[in-house]
């Protein structure tokens, strides 16, 4: 039987503040990566998010994040490595409380925005997550992008590695995403993106931004929940994977 | 054998800042009060602490504030209890990790500065900070001062609660402190502040500030350092217990 | 002719996070109370806001409040008054810059949230505020609620204090607000809301909570924004003034 | 007559930590970098250095920097150029109010650490600060390294600009810093550093690093009092200034 899992980013209100539809978004996927209170998210909403997941049985994931709530998370920060190493274990250690007395944990870490993005090359910061989980707790798996740097340093420091793949995004044909920057990048209709998803998760080819076939097995496949027509667009894709046979299931138990 | 504990704040800085010296107090102490990042303290400087208490098998405690950096956590914020709870757990998990990080782990809880101050009589943060530590592991110390409200409360919520003396305060026949706003409330004599620590070390009295004998037996004796000649009163405290014969451990094992 | 000021919170957003609804509330309101950046805003919304204010003749007002982001500024913070007239300084200033650039200036200054009522009675922290307005322009209006400390304390300053009555609250038959905490201190009926503003711009009583007679001749009246509901019932409010010939206009030019 | 104004950083330290020693430097400089609160400083700092700075006649500047208290604005933040102009003129805004108290104003920009060194290349942060500075007031002088992008924007904004030399820091021939990086990059002899002054003030030649003859006709020089030493270093550099009949006042008046 085919099984797949659906992320999404959660928790990423702060104080008075909302952002997205956490409670929609969490009968939909089945790992959240929950902000840790650096870039978005505070120990209530932590607290709160992490008991909505567990009693849901969905995975909890570390969403960490540059100390950057005027940017949320958007900036790259040149912070030095050892720094950002110990604020990376601070965060996933103060989620993985919330999580342990909702009777979770903490399963699995996914760095957010900037930070995301400058660790699929930036060595030394990327040295410096991975650094941050192998100090924390080396059996946490990691979710990122394929071919990005801290993934490959994460796998030679004997980390478990995850790859997601995003429901949303066009692909080149050597599967990776086309740039944000060019037209046709980002995918908007509902029933296209689910029938992707669906291939995904069942071994199937999509096709990529040139027209030829692809198949992207990821671990995990990444939806959207910050505006409404993205939470819809994330229900539909867990009823096409549903009315295909797939199981929807944690990667990381 | 006489025995005692000597608790002091420590990881007072904050990036390129400084505050007291960290070096020469944790070779006087033997429990830390360890800043966790919200009144005082970022993730690097806990990890140092740590580290160098682990060391000098130097009790790591979580000083847990409010967050208010501006202010040093000596404001009183009359926040949520809900919001208090979740803040205090996300302190304590954060420096947890870096304790156990350095193979040690946090021992026990100590508030500071004003919430210290203000669970000594607000029932609602004062149940607040017992409802965190209870969350987070039931078999965390608490150290505080008799009388105090949430103490009252953690012996209630059955946490063990120790109790600790200031060795440069004033204390009233009744055995509470003298307030700051009265003359004489605070001792600046080194060697009269260390032969009453030895007084309290070893089941003796002390003067009250009326002259009476008064027995305190503390779990801890709390000692400064955020100034020079505090450092020195200090190092001339555990000398003078040392010379007594009393042996200093920590209270949390 | 009649005329009356109508003023709201505006630039609550804080970078990625909204709140409420600008636009539509500066289509309804002759004065902004536009957040400094303290416990909501940013230097980008505060420009943003005060650009749009300007555009449409709305008066620019420094809403400032503690530095509480966390908590939205509704958190009352014991901070020593030397330190809280410098923050109210600080805000007023920053704001000013952006309302210049606008074309217009900060016109007058009404406190947010805990600050707002904490020095409706804390004398120390109303003589802060005051100091702060007195420190940065004697000839700025301050607009509250009649019976508070700080604007007797402005009116000592030789302040120009200006009154506001609140369009969705109850009132004692002394003209004081029904405690929140009391059934039917909050109106939420807009053609009530709408009739009782009317009302106080046209010099009419209003009903008291008891059903008698009272008389308010506010300066200006406070309307909400920060739900849909609120901006419908402001709408409703303008209309029935312009319907009953009132002359909507800012309190301070 | 030979003139020369010494400028250094000011009101660096934060709420209940200190950083250098702003009386002794106050009483060597003839221009005040004072730090807005972002970087570091704040509202209550920033108001006594202003008040310290006009008693002394010393020139009050404003010191702006990223959002950055952690890493004290050493760390290059990539945030978008809009947000960064905003940002920059609430800092000066926000000093000039303590200025202006204080019975001067601010009298010159210089920014601070990772924003300095960012805008002497990087053309988009560099037009954000030019800009804020238009945007806040046009007369205002920037203060700022021979050959960076920002000053050559500023010149073409019609902004007043005013070139600044190390006095602690080697030269290449071409007149540009020798990397901190390489050896010899800093210079540590007070009397070699205030040699260099002196021949800089009165029109002399500096030896360049490669021991040739380098003429620097600073408007300014810096000099650092984050050390003891520095501060020793700075007094013995005005002393030598003043030996050698050279007139120390603000190159901003």
């Amino acid at each position: 039987m085919n099984t797949v899992d659906l992320n999404a980013d959660l928790g990423e209100g702060f104080g008075s503040w909302a952002m997205g539809d956490d409670n929609a978004l969490l009968d939909v996927v089945t790992s959240a990566n929950v902000a840790c209170g650096f870039h978005a998210g505070d120990p209530s909403i932590m607290r709160a998010v992490c008991r909505r997941a567990a009693d849901r049985d969905v995975a909890i994931g570390a969403h960490v994040g540059y100390a950057d709530k005027p940017g949320f998370g958007r900036r790259f920060i040149d912070i030095e490595p050892a720094a950002l190493r110990d604020e990376v274990i601070y965060q996933i250690a103060a989620l993985d409380a919330f999580a342990r007395i909702a009777g979770s944990e903490v399963r699995y870490v996914k760095p957010h925005g900037a930070l995301y993005n400058t660790i699929g090359h930036h060595e030394e910061q990327a040295a410096a997550v991975v650094g941050a989980i192998a100090d924390y707790d080396r059996t946490l798996p990691v979710l990122g992008l394929p071919g990005a740097t801290w993934l490959r340093l994460a796998e030679e420091a004997g980390l478990t590695v995850v790859h997601e793949a995003f429901a949303d995004r066009a692909y080149t044909p050597e599967g990776t995403l086309v740039s944000r920057r060019l037209p046709g990048s980002v995918l908007h209709d509902g029933s296209e993106i689910a029938r992707r998803c669906v291939a995904m998760a069942t071994g199937a080819p999509i096709a990529d931004v040139e027209g030829g076939e692809l198949k992207l097995q990821p671990g995990s496949i990444c939806v959207h929940g910050d505006t409404p027509g993205a939470v819809q667009i994330a229900q539909q894709v867990r009823q096409s994977l549903w009315d295909a046979g797939v199981e929807l299931t944690p990667f990381a138990a």
